[in-house]
C-alpha cells in the first residue's frame, strides 16, 4: 500500500482527477445550490448582500510543513478568513480555495488539507464550494470567504465613539507564545504550540456582538495593539487598555514566557493570529465578552495606550 | 526620482502602506456598499444568490514577468475569473485579490498589477473590493470573483441534450498560438503574442447565451476539446465538431502556424486560455454565436469527435 501511495502524486493523478478526489463525498449545506464541478458555484444570499474577504498562506512564511500537518494548514486557512467575516458581524456561508503545490506533492496530503478545511468549515456550518489546483514551487493556500449579515448592518472599524467600552472575546497571545516555543525548539506546552498551528476563533460571537450593539469590531490577526490601532484610526478616537484586565491572558502564558525568557504581556498585546474578536460597545458588552479598556477622544498622537502610556514593545505583525 | 523609486519596495513601505497605495483613488461601483479597508467588504446580491469562483496564477507557471507587464498579469487574473462567471450566465460584480510577492518587489509594479485589474474589472463594471498582500518567493496572484445571475437559472455543464447545436463566441487558438510564438522566440505576429498575455473574453455574452436558451455552457480555458469533454461528460452526451466551421479561426492562425511549423487546427482544438464561451442550444443561438457542431447521444466511448473521428492531437492543458 505504501508503495502504491508513494506514486499517487498531484502530477501523476492530474488536475481533474485530483479535484474529483478532493471533492468526493463532501456534503454541502442547504444554502449551496450548486457546489464544485462547474465553472463557478452558486450560494444563496438571502440577505441581498454578501460579505467577502480573502487571505493567502504561503509555505515557510505563514506555516511550515514540519510543524503543521496539512490538516492544520487547512483549518488555519479557513479559520483566519472566517474570523474576518465574524469581525463584520456576519456568518460564514461558503469558501472557495485556490491551492498551489509542487507536482510531486502526494495526493494524500492534498486530501488531508481539504479534510482540515471541511472540518473547520463544519464548525460554522459552511461549505467549500469551489477551487483551483495549480502547480507552484511551494504550497500556497488562498481562501476567499463569503458571509451573510442576516439583515444586520455590518460592524465596521469606524464606529467607535469616546465613552465606549473596549471588550474582547477569545484568547490572546497564545499563537505568538506557541510560535516562540516552536521557534526555540522547546517541547511541552502542547496546548500553546498547538494553538499556533490552529487558531480557535470564537465562532458565532461576531453575530452576538452585532446584535449586542457593537459600534466597531475587528479580529486580532496582527496583534491587539495593531488591530485596535486600526479601529482608533478609522474611528478617529483614542483607546486606552487596562493591563490588569488582561491579567487572565498574561497568567495563562506566564509559565511558557518564563521557559523562553519572554514577556507574556508582549505576547498578549502584540501577538496576532489568535483571531479573538475585539469590539467597542456603548453599553455593557454581551456575556462572555471581557472589558479590557475604554475609548477616548483622539489627541492626535498615540492612538492606543496601555494604562495611559505608550507601549514600548512591538504592536504587531506586518507582512513584509 | 529613479533613485527614490528604487527604494520603494513592498518591504520598505510595509503591508498597510502598500494596501493604502493600491486602494487609493479607486471608484467602486454603486452595488459595493463597503469596499476595502475593513475586515471584509459588503457587496449587494439583489438576486438573493451569488455566483463565486477562484483561480490562481503563479509566476513562471502561468505567466513570465519578462513577457508580461504587471498590468497584463492583472488583466489576465481578472479576465479568467470573469470568464467563469460569464460561463454560468452571470455578470461579475466584484473581485477579491490575494497577492504574494518577494519583499524587494517595487511598489510601482504592484500598483501596475492593481491598475491592470481595475482596467479589466472596469470592462464589466465590477469592482476590486478587497484583498491580501503577503510575502512569497515568487509572484502569486489569486483572485475570487462574485457574480450576479439577475434572476436567471445558472447555465451548468450538464444540460446539453442530443439534437442541440454547439456554438461558440469569442476567438479560439490565439493564446496557444501566441504562447508558441513567444516560446519559439519569433517576433512579429504582435496581436497573437499579445493575446497570450491578455485574453479577451466576450464579456456580456454569457448573459446573452442564458437569455437565448443555452442548455449548457463553459469557457474555453483548457482547450476546446477538453472543455467540451466536460460538457459531454456532465451531460452524458457526445459532441461532434465540424472542422469546416472552425475555418475562420484556423485561417486567422495559418501564417503564424507556418512560421513555427505548427498545425493551426491543433491550436484551435486544443489551445486554452482564450476564454471564448462555448454553449449548447436547442434552437438557433443568439447573434454573434457561431455554430461549430452538434450534440448526439453518448455512445459510451469518445465523447468529443471532430468530423466524426477522434482527434489525434492533444485535447488541452492540465495543471500538472
Amino acid at each position: 500500500m505504501a508503495g502504491e501511495d508513494a506514486d499517487d502524486t498531484l502530477s501523476a493523478r492530474g488536475e481533474f482527477a485530483v479535484i474529483d478526489r478532493l471533492t468526493a463525498g463532501r456534503r454541502q449545506p442547504p444554502f449551496v445550490t450548486l457546489g464544485p464541478g462547474d465553472d463557478a458555484a452558486v450560494v444563496l444570499a438571502p440577505d441581498g448582500r454578501v460579505v467577502v474577504c480573502t487571505d493567502m498562506l504561503v509555505e515557510n512564511r505563514h506555516f511550515r510543513l514540519d510543524w503543521s500537518s496539512p490538516h492544520d494548514v487547512g483549518r488555519k486557512a479557513i479559520a483566519q478568513n472566517a474570523a474576518d467575516i465574524e469581525a463584520m458581524g456576519g456568518r460564514s456561508t461558503a469558501f472557495v480555495v485556490a491551492f498551489g503545490a509542487p507536482g510531486d506533492t502526494d495526493t494524500a496530503s492534498a486530501v488531508e488539507l481539504a479534510d482540515g478545511m471541511w472540518h473547520e468549515a463544519g464548525l460554522m456550518g459552511a461549505g467549500i464550494v469551489g477551487g483551483d489546483v495549480v502547480a507552484a514551487p511551494q504550497w500556497v493556500v488562498s481562501v476567499a470567504a463569503l458571509g451573510d449579515l442576516g439583515g444586520r448592518d455590518p460592524v465596521r472599524r469606524d464606529g467607535a465613539k469616546p465613552g465606549d467600552m473596549v471588550a474582547v472575546v477569545g484568547e490572546l497571545g497564545r499563537s505568538q507564545a506557541g510560535f516562540t516555543l516552536w521557534d526555540s525548539g522547546i517541547s511541552g506546552h502542547d496546548a500553546l504550540r498547538r494553538r499556533h498551528l490552529v487558531p480557535e476563533p470564537p465562532y458565532g460571537q461576531g453575530e452576538i456582538a452585532a446584535r449586542g450593539g457593537a459600534t466597531a469590531m475587528t479580529d486580532v490577526s496582527d496583534g491587539l495593539l495593531a488591530d485596535l490601532g486600526h479601529i482608533a484610526s478609522a474611528s478617529e478616537v483614542s483607546i486606552d487598555l487596562a493591563i490588569g484586565h488582561l491579567q487572565p491572558d498574561i497568567d495563562a502564558l506566564a509559565e511558557a514566557a518564563a521557559a523562553v525568557g519572554a514577556d507574556a504581556r508582549q505576547w498578549v498585546l502584540g501577538g496576532g493570529e489568535d483571531h479573538a474578536l475585539v469590539a467597542t460597545f456603548a453599553s455593557q458588552p454581551p456575556p462572555g465578552w471581557r472589558v479590557i479598556g475604554t475609548v477616548g477622544a483622539s489627541d492626535g498622537t498615540t492612538a492606543v495606550t496601555v494604562d495611559g502610556a505608550r507601549w514600548r514593545g512591538s504592536a504587531g505583525w506586518q507582512s513584509f
